[in-house]
């Protein structure tokens, strides 16, 4: 029998767990100076709530848990493997959190800034970098529907990479309402929106021409490559709400949602430093759940993103989510 | 869809999750203190290495991931569940322990102090005091044949519970081969035994009076109820090699048993007073992976054990592991 952990999962050696304690600890205290309360939900979640629309794309990579006590008879009577699995690992910690606050809504403040941390499961191809293990360290604002909780839940983070000795990345950021907006502007009908970002989200893999191309080959005729390509162009935009909205398209939603991008991205700028901080026009983040704001840190030195959020004002309440590395 | 978290299952408010951390730290802090150092595992392992005998009954709690991309035709050939699973989540942290051993002892010292924390999942009846997914911490000594490893590794565990200011409990302790002794010592043939430890293993619900009449029904009759009155008799037994083998039959095998008991609890005795230590004659402690020495710390205050572990000295090494809460 082979020795080695499972497929695509890690052992920790004592070096290896006491520098990602130590790292766990900063983390941790960090977000607690900044009044984050941590909290823990299990593992195992009903796999009707995984299968439920929140999480995107994650969700076919949800590891599902077959039924106990299954009899022969009732393979032979499943349709489906759905049929024989009722538990499935979490894929990401934002379903536990909106099922937990929905859960324990009554003991918590009504602003409850959420600090959660522990590992998720993606069934997806082992490959460098990437594990069908790992642990992700999220913050959340639930209940507050200022631009404030952007602010803060950024600062905090900034806060946590400080400490963690990470320097050179930038904040990527966007509002999902801009995107909608500018592929408006350039005449694609709302049906075929969801397509058009599966297609702008491969930017990084097939560039700006493979984008133009595969939009070409997805969506009917009569789009205004204009605005696509003035987008595609990867010029970093100003942090000023007529250069952003320009670029999106104009329309009078793209104006509202610059200026909503901005309000917070400003104070921020302050804080941090203006440098910090890239207008990513075709920045998407998946299609999931998000509602507006878009956050996504980048480092040069690294091909993957070192965590990212958005906010997603849903049926349960406002949220804002981050993770950090 | 309902909001509570899956079935057997807890989440923790930020109270009770800074009380967890709180108790986890001071355990961290304890161990590291007696030179155990701290390794992480997956929670995933591969579902034969689950299957593979080392887990006594708790392999059957085992919960099962399915396969990926299984078609209705896969559904159709599978002749049993366990056809359509490959992975699954550990019950315990003593197989993960050994197969991480087994993958990573050559970056290991040679008598490997080992703490080992998480989450472990087990399919069962959630009810009062017991839930299906829970953490262990555990400490095992690698590598180590000699008692010393009994004596460091009850007394890092007594130190832990000082600091968490648990009072009151005791070691309950027996080895397995005196279990073995007695049993033949009253004409159980050893085919028997298995069946007989899991009936002995059943006193604390079903009484002395219980176990007799189950032995009778289970067993060939023609077996000494005499010896084995006088081990459910419940009377405690002193810290003597005489005493104990007395009681368990007298044989070669358990006088030799009794003193290789005596001699590391005697050790422990010394140390933290006589009155911690109760030699259990009755104690099984599960069917699984132990040769020798077994330990259980009960409280007065609590149905449940708060954890206990023993020596298997098994193919990968000579091991001895406790779970404390």
């Amino acid at each position: 029998m082979a020795v080695s952990s499972a497929r695509g999962m890690r052992d920790f050696p004592p070096r290896d767990k006491q520098r990602r304690e130590q790292l766990l600890g900063i983390i941790r205290e960090t977000y607690a100076r900044h009044g984050f309360e941590e909290i823990e939900t299990p593992a195992i979640e009903d796999l009707e709530r995984l299968h439920s629309g929140l999480g995107g794309d994650n969700e076919k990579l949800s590891f599902a848990i077959l039924k106990r006590g299954l009899s022969a008879e009732d393979l032979r009577h499943a349709g489906a493997p759905e049929d024989l699995a009722d538990l499935g690992l979490r894929f990401d910690l934002t379903v536990p959190l909106a099922r937990f606050y929905a859960s324990n809504h009554a003991v918590l403040p009504p602003v409850f800034r959420a600090f959660h941390t522990g590992p998720v499961w993606r069934a997806e191809r082992p490959q460098k970098g990437r594990y069908r293990q790992f642990v992700q360290c999220d913050i959340d604002i639930l209940g507050e529907a200022s631009p404030l909780a952007e602010v803060e839940v950024i600062l905090a983070t900034a806060d946590a990479l400080h400490r963690l000795g990470v320097t050179g990345y930038t904040f990527r950021v966007n509002d999902r309402r801009l995107l909608t907006a500018f592929l408006s502007a350039a005449g694609i009908a709302p049906e075929f929106h969801g397509d058009a970002l599966i297609t702008l989200d491969k930017l990084d893999k097939i560039g700006s021409e493979g984008v133009l191309t595969e939009l070409v080959e997805r969506l009917p005729a009569g789009f205004d490559r204009g605005v696509l390509a003035a987008v595609l162009s990867g010029e970093s935009i100003a942090l000023d709400p007529a250069a952003i909205s320009q670029v999106m398209g104009g329309s009078p939603e793209a104006v509202a949602a610059a200026r909503e991008l901005c309000d917070w991205a400003m104070v921020v700028a302050e804080v941090l430093g203006p440098e910090i901080l890239v207008v990513d026009p075709t920045l998407v983040r998946g299609m999931g759940y998000y509602t507006s704001s878009i956050v996504e840190i980048a480092h040069p030195d690294m091909g993957i993103s070192l965590g990212g959020g958005g906010r997603y004002d849903g049926m349960i309440g406002r949220f804002l989510g981050t993770d950090v590395p």
